[in-house]
């Protein structure tokens, strides 16, 4: 998103949603990374865009229920097949043997996850709920907004040294900073995991694993890039847990909607008949491919610019082979984790100055040192921020 | 709903998730009238259908964001424009001078709602939630299920007689029991107020007012029949109010499904333009006035079955001069409130009995021989249930 300071206004917007990017930033314009927006790939939707067409008539999907034959009943059943269908496409987790939860995004799956997972006896004190800093900046915020009696954001897992029972969040890959990750929390006492794996998707990562938790919980916003149709979904063992769950997502919200159900549906039903007709396409109409193409050419980019600056530097990651593309491969993180060097006591501020907006270190729970920067914004964006970039001095 | 129990399948249904009503019940199949699916409205849709119809290509609407310029930020100008248009049409609610604020259907806003008026002293004692009895039965449940320490369910607002802070739910026309409802506390503390006026659309109640509240909570699904969408709305008129709601949204599931907003809007518009082209188009083509005549014929055909049952009373209703429609109406509640006659103490059971599944007196907060019937369901379902009622006997 471009802010424009000179006159108020946004940039152009068609009336379907879609943004015209200014082709020119002048200097005083907000070259805006602090949000995580993933409209990165829509130039690959735009391609496709009359093959993933639906079109929803006047009397259809009205009803709440979506299949009363299924224990999350507000779930339609094309839902359930295209999510089915799309990890075993991806192999990025073992669907088998688990209950599937449909959520208005991830956001309200991890609440209903608090829920679910925290003890009902009221006599109890809240449970703990930590993550690894740095952590999602939003956790914290989520986890206390309603200062339930059940739960307590309790902060970074890596210093949780109490002896009471715990919820902690593995992010992997890691918001903000890309790492993968695993459990830290060295307890005594036994605690629940959550796995978030928003970006556990080849276009940002190598599949090392088909991953097996009790507890899995995925995004289509970071998937696909269709952040405006708040779809999230869970793969959770226990089935008490996933009635809970599905309990907590009738009183928040009765329900996930309709329409972005049956859209969800057909734009991963597209991916994955990319894949099935692997042979009769040119590889440019695979989603994945596209989409990783594209994160590698702006983490080249990216790299480039940093090192041009002398300002900041880059977690580093490792190669590993991707079972999915089946070849080696490194990270290319939805966001980019800068360091400031000795002299920049706070990177947020810093970057305001170069007229770049980012989301500060403290948020996540770490130094002011640190920013993240979005790197799945439009191409323009980008661009600018890599110029700004490369000609950033030492203060 | 209808749920054989001979088989355990449910009925037939289509791929766009319409139901074909099995056209005969045995007589081992359950009417279930418990829930409130308001299917009733389908066939004018589906007369309407490809009027209707919106196409969505794959790459609109990705973004999280609606309008940056708005206040509330993940709304789409289309909707906020609808349900302006919609409420000038209608008009049933001042809309002027108030803040919008979309959710993911009014239990959302509720939430949001009870947040945004709680104290937010972390010093404060839970707030006080009460609603005149019978109540809307997720009242409750939506208050507590987190166990928060910003509020707390206390019951019926005619016995609410502490010295503390509290908000009243006003819920009219009533869910259960239709009645027009006024706040009832009285206490010598202030009050706030949220004003639930799911069922304030013309084909319920006669339109009294242009109602002028601090805090007004509509819904899509109620209005036009399409819950399947998950659409809310509130007009909030502080500033400082719709600002916390917008953040207990943006936490619980970063805004709303873009796809339904579009989809709202559409069909919204075509209810509106039928009234602007008034009188080129029979009336049958004017949805209010369409579901006006349904609702009017279902409880004329409802109250001959129970005057023949002998075995219960109805909820008496006035009659009341409607702004919309320029005439004096009736009430016409999406609900039946039923009060079984002496010598029956549990209306729920007793209807069991007769395959009809109700929902009792006890979860709305009142006496066990009152049970909600929805007569917004199937065509079919509805005769089904008026066959049944009136073949009842007492015991």
């Amino acid at each position: 998103m471009v802010v424009s300071t000179i006159n108020g206004t946004s940039p152009l917007s068609h009336s379907n949603g879609t943004t015209i990017p200014l082709s020119t930033f002048s200097c005083n314009s907000f070259v805006n990374v602090e949000k995580g927006d993933p409209v990165a790939f829509r130039p690959y939707w735009e391609k496709v865009r009359d093959e993933c067409t639906v079109e929803i008539k006047g009397d259809e999907w009205m009803s709440y229920l979506g299949d009363t034959n299924n224990l999350c009943w507000y779930m339609v059943p094309q839902m359930r097949d295209a999510i089915l269908r799309l990890h075993n496409v991806v192999g990025n987790a073992v669907t088998k043997d688990k209950f599937l939860v449909l959520g208005t995004g991830s956001s309200q799956l991890f609440q209903a996850l608090l829920y679910a997972l925290s003890p009902s006896e009221s006599s109890h004190r809240p449970i703990n709920v930590v993550a690894a800093a740095p952590y999602y900046s939003e956790y914290k915020d989520a986890t206390d907004i309603l200062q339930s009696r059940l739960f307590q954001w309790t902060g970074d897992a890596a210093l949780y040294d109490k002896d009471e029972p715990y919820i902690e969040v593995v992010t992997s890959p890691n918001n903000p900073d890309g790492t993968l990750r695993v459990p830290v929390v060295n307890s005594g006492v036994e605690g629940k995991i959550i796995y978030d794996l928003a970006y556990y998707w080849p276009q940002y990562t190598p599949i090392t694993d088909q991953l097996d938790h009790d507890v899995m919980v995925f995004t289509f916003s970071k998937c696909t890039g269709h952040a405006g149709s708040r779809i999230g979904w869970a793969f959770v063992k226990d089935i008490e847990v996933a009635k809970k769950m599905i309990r907590f997502v009738q009183l928040n919200s009765i329900g996930v909607s309709r329409e972005s159900q049956i859209r969800a549906a057909k734009m991963i039903g597209v991916i994955c008949d990319g894949y099935k007709n692997l042979k009769s396409i040119e590889s440019d109409h695979l989603f994945f491919d596209y989409s990783k193409r594209l994160m590698k050419e702006r983490w080249e980019k990216f790299k480039g610019a940093i090192e041009k600056s002398k300002v900041f530097t880059l977690t580093k990651y490792p190669t590993s082979y991707c079972h999915f593309n089946k070849d080696l491969f490194e990270q290319y993180p939805a966001f980019a984790w800068l360091k400031c060097l000795e002299g920049i006591k706070d990177g947020e501020s810093y970057l305001e100055k170069l007229k770049i907006r980012t989301r500060g270190g403290g948020r996540f729970g770490v130094d002011a040192k640190y920013v993240r920067v979005s790197m799945i914004g439009t191409e323009d964006e980008f661009i600018e921020l890599c110029t700004r970039l490369s000609n950033a001095k030492r203060e």
